[in-house]
């Protein structure tokens, strides 16, 4: 493959597509990663997507769009006709084809979901009735389960006649009663050595560790953390088995869940981005979150309007106005981050507030008092005045103070109210903190006006 | 347990470890969910530490360090005596223990090391030689594996002697020749169908898929990507086999990543902080990445130094220069975590910068132009003044647009010059936006003065 053909890749599989090669369709896609794959596909246009996926049978569609990322799946799948949806999402695992669905419109996945075959319509409406970041949202209806009364030979046999792609994992195999509730769990190890004219209920472990089918992402990261178990059976509230929950689904969630905070604390609020979506859509996600802080910003900077006459009289102020403001919030964001961690961990409570105003008053104080001494020699040097530097060094060392102190509290009282901390702590942390660096600078400056000017 | 208890977990266990009463340390510890196992060590201070680990078990210290964060384990260890902690280590899973001895100090890993068995030592001595977050880094040193030439019914033997709580995945079993070189994996449930008198090289599959134990994690993730397997062999640069790395493993890594990024790009840079550590660590590792922050600052506002004479000529502008830095760092930022995203996805290589350039370009010329008139217009409207608002709104348009291709391209270069682009993308990106906001007001108030006054 050349540099040149590693570049572009999507105009050999455009022109194939266009040409109906299936075989070298086949043969490009099979030769990239998943990385180049996502790539490609982000490269090609809606209309060029439906061509890809009208070519490509339904498995290999499915395929393709389990390696890509959940966006682009879900953008193709609205993309293309229902019929050929559907027939992608009946060759995609359940638990994968339900979280596509759920980030459509209604209107767009009741159409796939009615080119269903029945059965399936069933299965999936259930799976969608479940929240995203639930048990039952992240399971996999995929499992192994037996009636009791069925004898080990008869399991043994199952086992081998099950195909070598499957992905059902085998490691644990489920008993449940003729209504189907679990009552045990068969381990691979004992149905080796055991006799097979047995029945699976004289061998099964009773009782068997098992998830209710609504519980959430949280608490099921504490259950993973205080098992060793790699995969739990998913009941429903009347004790039926309805899926298996295994530790990398969880694993895999938690990761989106920490991706996501990134994502929406820097403003990328409204879902994920992708440059392949459209300008429009991009435009207004990301406006929807620039809108509301431009306020936040007008009412900060209201501040500096507010002491127009003093900042007039000592101009040298303006510049040491952005930089106290940046400087305060960089340490109140560093609290920020160090409170949304300790909440993950569960090493911090909302109630802890406490604990908080301690350990970051003391470390305000000191990191406020360094940066302080900092920036007033530097403000005193630049303008040989004294009282400039004092000005501004007491200003930035009670903000930074200030700031820590309310970056570690803010995401706490977040936390209380249900409001997603990586969502809302920085905006209101910068206004804050913008305000108070303003007012701090210009109100001192106007009490020694007599040695500044 | 009372309310009271509840919040102060940490008395009962402290009293209790100081009485040396070991059962209720237990049942306490037993009690609590692995989040307030978390929190009440938080709350205990070194020497408590010291004196839970004398009184606990060895493996029962083991258990309750690897349920903490890891800064908390890794704490705790520096704080006993190496003998405690080497008995601890010796209990813990040898991935676990390699990265907590990898987080000490060269000194404090050796005394530890030096007090295990001769050839614990050497494990732990090769498994340290291998980087934090490679293949070598994360397996696990516990696998099944037989040499060839072994019976079927010595395989089936072994699995039935194998304890309930051992950590070993019996879903493949691995085959090596004489040299420990892998040759081939061994299903279970082709152990369970085939006749016992067999040899296990009859009936594994040959040639398995491996890894090299010196993949990074970005690689891995792709090679899991690519793969249905829930683990896979890890072999060294001869093919001896060395351990296996589960699915599990790699997401739990890539998890700690992205945790790593947010904390990283919120100045939480050398290592992860929790406020259980001491005042001086907490003060010096922020002051690390505000020390130069204050630098980059200066820079900036030193555009607003160069301009104090059309400042003090239209004093009104003071309030909008934090407005349009802040609103262009804003929309920066967001274009940074659209730029980071793809990269991590692998949709976007450090090449792409073109496609950057136009995406970017578009959508800030868009969004530049929206917020541009907005601002534009409070500003006339604030003061009456139409040139006002022209000179704020043409450049807060202007340095949006600039900030969003910057934001957009700063994380491709760091990518393709090896920095890690959460960590240097903000600081850039804001000194950036910060001195061209500045210089775009000041200078365009300039060249309309004469309307402005």
């Amino acid at each position: 493959m050349t540099e040149n053909e590693d570049r572009h890749p999507e105009d050999g599989l455009i022109a194939a597509v266009e040409a109906g090669d299936l075989a070298f369709v086949q043969e490009l896609l099979g030769k990239l990663s998943v990385d180049d794959q996502r790539r490609l596909i982000s490269r090609c246009s809606p209309d060029e997507h439906v061509a890809l996926l009208a070519l490509l049978p339904a498995d290999q569609s499915a395929y393709l769009l389990g390696n890509l990322a959940e966006p682009q799946a879900v953008e193709i799948l609205e993309d293309v006709p229902s019929a050929t949806a559907a027939s992608i999402i009946h060759e995609l695992p359940e638990e994968v084809g339900g979280d596509f669905l759920r980030e459509m419109s209604v209107d767009e996945s009741s159409a796939i979901v009615a080119a269903l075959p029945d059965d399936e319509q069933t299965a999936l409406m259930e799976r969608m009735s479940y929240a995203r970041d639930t048990a039952g949202g992240l399971m996999s209806g995929d499992f192994l389960s037996y009636r009791e009364g069925t004898l080990l030979a008869a399991v043994l046999e199952g086992l081998s006649e099950m195909e070598d792609s499957s992905s059902v994992d085998v490691q644990y195999i489920y008993v449940t009663d003729a209504n189907g509730i679990l009552t045990g769990v068969l381990r691979l190890r004992d149905l080796v050595t055991k006799r097979r004219s047995r029945a699976v209920e004289e061998i099964m472990l009773r009782d068997p560790r098992s998830v209710d089918v609504r519980k959430t992402l949280e608490e099921l990261e504490d259950i993973f953390d205080a098992t060793p178990y790699l995969g739990l059976p998913v009941v429903d509230e009347s004790g039926r088995m309805v899926g298996v929950l295994s530790r990398d689904e969880v694993e895999e969630a938690l990761a989106e869940h920490q991706t996501d905070s990134f994502l929406k604390a820097s403003g990328i609020v409204s879902g994920e981005e992708l440059r392949s979506m459209t300008l429009g859509t991009r435009c207004y996600r990301r406006l929807c979150w620039l809108a509301p802080n431009i306020i936040l910003n007008l009412i900060a900077a209201s501040v500096i309007a507010a002491y127009e006459e003093t900042l007039q009289a000592v101009i040298a102020l303006a510049m040491f106005l952005p930089i106290v403001s940046d400087m305060s919030g960089c340490s109140g964001n560093q609290a920020v981050a160090v409170s949304i961690r300790e909440l993950t961990l569960g090493i911090l409570k909302p109630i802890d507030y406490l604990r908080v105003v301690i350990k970051e008053g003391l470390l305000g104080l000191v990191n406020g008092v360094v940066l302080g001494i900092v920036l007033g020699c530097v403000a005193a040097l630049w303008k040989g005045n004294l009282m400039l530097g004092l000005v501004i060094g007491v200003a930035l060392a009670a903000n930074t103070l200030l700031s820590v102190l309310l970056g570690g509290l803010v995401p706490l009282f977040l936390k209380r109210f249900k409001v997603d901390p990586a969502l809302a702590s920085g905006p209101i942390l910068t206004t804050c903190t913008d305000m108070c660096g303003f007012f701090l600078v210009l109100n001192l400056a106007t009490l020694a006006m007599d040695s500044l000017v």
